[in-house]
């Protein structure tokens, strides 16, 4: 965008920011495609699948990210139950997962965050499928609060646990995920849900957006190139030269 | 108090149960605080104590059960950092443990359910400690929804599980947790936070309001009677016969 208005006359300016605008969501809306025809294989058979946040259509273009598999699967005519974590404290997944997948016609049902153990357990969940913010050169990957713990559960409960995400999102200049700075957000998230107070004033809180999900507890990371199984350094390094 | 009922004149049957109530009220304050000084050499030097829902005196009598340690240490100069899971849907944690403890001058920091993961990993908290709602013959034991998965990641993260519970919440009928009944609760819990709607109609929720904990995840039980390390079957038969 920057470059296009450098490089422009003022009197055409409108229309080349739009066509250059138009070009990034049809890019964005195919890496999209690339990613839900790369991870559906992952998926293919599973029972259920769960989620956390939204790494939908309303996150990204049309498909989203960690969804993508979810709509192309649901495409091709294959049914899958999707669990969508509510996501505390924004209820991304309550609110925006839920309302996507409904209204695309695909089968959802929410839980609360500390509900996933316990659905995990049950072996209804064949997989665990989630988006990334930033991802390490290591493949540690950082994502919405409460990612990290789906990880360890699901490597407890022997479910296979997958990040969906364009290859933009790896920042190769960090060398693991301990260098992903996280964000702290205001103390009324959490005390006032809804703005009704509930955490009184005497009592702390903590607030970090994200956690970051070290790449041993990665199954797969699935990119619009394709999906790096057991991602690591090098293979991660391979994956992103290959076609850059 | 049946038991005063059928025995008694009705002239003094006021009176009869006012003392049968005091009796029990007392016997359940003693209950406490024989748990609070069984549990206290588990916690005592560690930094931090996670818990989850309420398990302290707005539960029971005085001191409650899980949070029974930590005020017989609080009592005795010992300053302990706890963390409290909001525990959603129902807030218990947010809105009652956060009140109780800094009511009482304990310093308490309150956090989503989600956030439960990163805090462990942090290296902040020293044991985790819940009550129980139920407890079988081999020590597995159902609590609030979300005590699971804390078990999982307290195995993760090498740190010590503990729950604490009087020896009456022990069912020796059931041989498992498995056999342990989970009551579903409404959709409204899920669906609309604070009277707030967030799920749309279209979307299914679950909420089961407990979950079960295997014994083999659970360090201790603490109960009035003393302290079961790695609980099961035979231990647990000979704690709670030791004395009955």
């Amino acid at each position: 965008m920057k470059a296009v208005v450098e490089s422009t006359d003022d009197a055409l300016l409108g229309e080349q920011l739009l066509a250059e605008a138009i070009a990034i969501h049809e890019e964005d809306r195919e890496m999209c495609h690339s990613i839900g025809r790369n991870g559906a294989p992952l998926l293919t058979g599973k029972q259920g699948v769960l989620t956390h946040c939204n790494a939908g259509g309303l996150a990204t273009s049309t498909w989203g990210t960690a969804l993508a598999p979810i709509y192309h699967l649901h495409q091709q005519g294959e049914s899958l139950n999707v669990y969508a974590d509510e996501t505390r404290p924004l209820l991304q997944g309550g609110r925006l997962t839920a309302w996507e997948l409904s209204q695309a016609g695909v089968s959802v049902t929410v839980l609360t965050d500390s509900m996933a153990g316990s659905l995990l357990r049950s072996g209804k969940v064949g997989a665990v499928i989630v988006g990334a913010d930033r991802i390490a050169a290591n493949g540690d990957a950082a994502n919405k609060i409460g990612t990290y713990p789906l990880s360890v559960l699901a490597r407890h409960h022997d479910v296979p646990f997958y990040v969906a995400a364009p290859s933009s999102t790896f920042d190769l200049e960090l060398a693991s995920g301990d260098l992903i700075p996280i964000e702290e957000r205001a103390r009324d998230e959490i005390a006032c849900p809804n703005g009704v107070k509930i955490v009184p004033d005497d009592a702390k809180v903590m607030n970090p957006a994200f956690d970051v999900t070290p790449a041993d507890l990665i199954t797969a990371i699935i990119t619009e190139r394709g999906v790096v199984m057991q991602p690591n350094r090098q293979k991660l390094a391979e994956h992103l030269g290959a076609s850059s």
